[in-house]
């Protein structure tokens, strides 16, 4: 059996609207560290990779290690019926084929279940070793995304969706480009540690300089996890795919994996 | 000659919106009791009927009775030009074929006056019976209204427009329920009698236990008229048509009637 | 060279955003006067004239006289992507076919330069005399723009985009009318010198009464810039094109000029 409690409901909203758009169908992992899931976008280039730790539960009960097939629009379809201050439940029986997410509100007076058949999905777990990286920058989640959205609204002309942003570091900052029929664009964000208002911090931690050539795309579907967390992460090397991090609280994390393009008209498989 | 003049214009302006969609033409009845309209919607299916009684006007003359028919859709689209501090006074001349709205800014700065065509429309007034109820539901408009758009979030799938929700009473609370092809929901809402927020309760009056089925798209338009009051009235008993009611202020009330289902695979016309 | 530096970069954004749906293409003019424009729309009807004086750039440096043509819908995407706050700067080297925007923020973190290829474009600048004007009306801009969409919403209809409004002007104050399928409107504004708010004041300066016509789309278009001007001056001669104008801060204005239909089914080009 097993029951998820999650006081802070939200949470859970919030991380099925960052990876729906990306992923269609997954594989929800539950084991006594966490829940968690893994998956490869529907065009096998990015991967998404989510843990939610126990400890961040209220209350987890998970008597066996269990794999739940769903599909996530669906799955984001009825949280979006939990309010934002709910407190969601996962539950499952041994064996059921079916999910049921429970919704309170915090005084009590409403309580809703929604129950979701479970789907069989292949799937295999890639391990991903750790890595060291040439260049780590965290900047605000909220300017990352305005920058890929700025980026995106100048490359996205007749070129569509290969429209390629170039990410490069330098000791002073980090630099954003692309070049697009209207014209190119290239926007740096220098180094900046507010002390006093940290979420608004760039750091950048840099081994040597890189400068590695993305599809735009990934990067702003990555950018729907920036109501998750007020910081992104983004480890670059040239040898690996980039990691693109949203811390969520104290319990977890989402990550995204995207390999670089190596030339311009060759796109990398993850 | 009719001249019907309302210092809370936004009133008016809410009304149409409420009932726009529902009704496309329909008879405006007027008479020394009030301004009022009873309409069925254009599948014939759900009854909407409308009371503004006279003593909430600021002034209210009406030589004789009237009937005015209007294209709700267009009134509407008049009523929207009004500012929602205006002024409304509704004029129509005896014999005249045009009714005029004339809208005032609350510093008489601004004057403005439209002029539709009225149109000849057929209508039967039905009679409607007092009733008792076997439960009485009266909730947040706001709660209600998040219901039924949740429960068509689910329910709304390859079975359309046909999606039901079923009511049920009990002493302890109302149920909603719905089914689709992504799953089930059933959402509770207890009583709840918060004195010192009254707009904020939920009362049931019960003499019998009650299980109900209706077209939930119904349900969904009638929730439309939300704007108009903080608590909704839910009437139900088993040989009945719902009625959903809102209270306009202390001048009169919107209800909407709409018969049950009596099988899940056939509509009962009212 | 050219480089003027605007501290308050939300002025040429705004100015983008009034002007690009109206003109496709057109040049931009640099001498030591300021940064101007002058063009017809794409049906030839309405004419557009901008002005930023020299002096209202924090600095201003434009080595000879300069015209670049360039796309205004690509102008505005490049603009869109600089923050309210920003500085902008604009940059062209001399034989140069590129301009080259550069955004900084407020504390210098992020600096963004996008460049764009220039046009070559046909233009012939038009004398616009000085004139005398039967009547001129100064009016709130929300108000004008809010009366062109509401009588829009009354016109539009079958009759589509040849919707006529009438523009009347008397002592008392100025009256907008429109006559479409479902009606007809007028609404008046009184004169209103309100003292202690000067920007909702309506001030109506007139020699003779006068009244006027022009399609509605036209002035709905121009009110496209009422974000750069608390007021809008309305100034209306019989024998003259209509000068609609939004003052921009102290340091220039955009104009936008309409002729008048002088019969119902006649459409004077400017």
């Amino acid at each position: 059996m097993l029951e998820l409690r999650l006081v802070q409901g939200s949470l859970l909203k919030k991380v099925l609207e960052a990876i729906k758009e990306l992923v269609t169908d997954a594989n929800f992992d539950c084991s006594g560290t966490g829940f968690s899931l893994q998956a490869m976008d529907s065009s096998h280039v990015a991967l998404v990779a989510l843990l939610l730790r126990s400890e961040g539960f209220e209350h987890y009960r998970c008597d066996r290690n269990l794999s739940m097939g769903m599909n996530l629009g669906n799955m984001a379809k009825m949280l979006r019926c939990a309010g934002n201050d709910d407190i969601i439940t996962i539950k499952a029986d041994d064996g059921s084929d079916t999910v049921t997410f429970m919704f309170e509100s915090p005084n009590q007076d409403k309580i809703a279940d929604f129950e979701m058949k479970l789907m069989d999905i292949d799937s295999e777990h890639l391990g991903i070793p750790d890595s060291e990286y040439q260049a780590i920058v965290r900047m605000p989640s909220s300017e990352f995304s305005s920058i890929c959205k700025d980026l995106s609204s100048i490359g996205d002309t007749a070129s569509g969706p290969c429209v390629a942003v170039i990410i490069s570091v330098t000791k002073e900052g980090v630099k954003f480009s692309t070049a697009g029929d209207i014209g190119t664009a290239n926007i740096v964000c220098r180094q900046n540690n507010t002390v006093d208002k940290p979420e608004q911090s760039t750091i950048i931690e840099m081994q040597e300089p890189v400068s590695l050539t993305f599809a735009l795309r990934y990067m702003n579907s990555f950018t729907k996890a920036s109501p998750l967390s007020d910081q992104v992460t983004i480890s670059l090397s040239s040898e690996l795919p980039v990691v693109v991090e949203y811390k969520i609280g104290e319990m977890g994390y989402i990550r995204f994996y995207l390999a670089p393009k190596i030339e311009e008209d060759e796109e990398m498989k993850a």
